[in-house]
């Protein structure tokens, strides 16, 4: 396996940990956000993922994008490693929700490409776009505050084991952190992540620990 | 089951054709997205979805957030209807992957809550809001385009016949429509929407056919 990937791309940071926590080797290929203009922009690049987003994952030589997308791929197509999804479809349901109200409702407005159209084209300042950053991550934290009061436990998000909700929700504190958001009203939010930041699957996974980092 | 609905939200649009698709009964109970502040942000619904988002799902007394997660639920406990992921692994993922390029990549950027940030906060106007819409359908247009035709066929956004994938798409270019983006630079996209649009189950689902249309 071949995963896509850039250091500080929290996309990639959560296929980094499933794949850890699933035990599965793989070769990581450097794809730089800044350099030459954005490497994820080139041809090269667009030819593997006509997206140009970081990560892709490549098995049995075909390529699949989008992180939420690798990462049940990986549960559906290597059963026999940690699972990331309960078997109850109705449990199921709850971790999909839990996963893509990070993955749909905070991640992609806080990404760099939207960032860049808020600086660029929009001509905001870095004070305007801080805040346009710490608004979105405290509107997805308020209602993934109560699912989790509702659905999770003292170290999970849903139920009492690992599922692909905890790997959603590692990158995006990591991320609000990285950003200097005020996270004290999030108790279960920052506990959780707190927990999950000492286990080795999330440790060996970190931006600054990889081979791309800076 | 019951679908909290909107008539003009695209994601809940989604979830009326999985359900037509699927033959299942349901009721649906209409959130208003502008009367008093807007239905979906009082207490009311916040009860029922902690996340105040349009649609949420309700069978055997528990609800389910976010479009995605209920039509991969509705698959997965109500799998003797017609199914909307394949069974391979591989197949799964390059649907899940064209379904997120839209639910995470395109839609979250044009909601109505972040384009009432663009003109509120941030004080654009409607022109510049409407260029903002236009360029992220543009951006995720361009690689879905692509990436139907690696994978889609003349009437299919996936192989040849109908999944998740097609179920996205055609509330995306409903979205694109009513905003008046060009969308001719897409003709594997709009054959493939407008081809759906002929198929009872999306026709059924139409924004302007139900019980809260306007």
């Amino acid at each position: 396996m071949k995963l896509y990937t850039y250091f500080r791309s929290s996309a990639a940071y959560r296929v980094r940990i499933a794949l850890n926590v699933k035990g599965l080797a793989h070769d990581q290929i450097p794809i730089h956000f800044l350099k030459n203009g954005g490497e994820h922009r080139q041809p090269a690049y667009l030819a593997v993922n006509p997206q140009g987003l970081i990560p892709a994952l490549e098995d049995h030589g075909q390529v699949i994008g989008q992180s939420m997308a690798i990462i049940e791929y990986l549960d559906e197509a290597y059963p026999e490693t940690p699972r990331l999804l309960p078997a109850d479809p109705m449990a199921r349901a709850q971790v999909r929700a839990l996963t893509l109200g990070i993955a749909c409702d905070i991640h992609p407005l806080n990404n760099l490409r939207v960032l860049n159209y808020l600086k660029g084209p929009l001509g905001h300042d870095q004070d305007t776009v801080n805040r346009w950053y710490a608004h979105w991550i405290n509107e997805g934290f308020r209602s993934l505050e109560e699912n989790i009061r509702r659905h999770g436990s003292k170290h999970h998000a849903f139920g009492d084991s690992l599922t692909m909700a905890d790997v959603f929700l590692v990158p995006q504190v990591y991320n609000a952190r990285r950003f200097n958001v005020d996270t004290t009203a999030f108790p279960n939010i920052t506990r959780i992540a707190d927990h999950l930041l000492t286990l080795p699957p999330f440790t060996a996974a970190a931006p600054h620990l990889q081979p791309d980092a800076e």
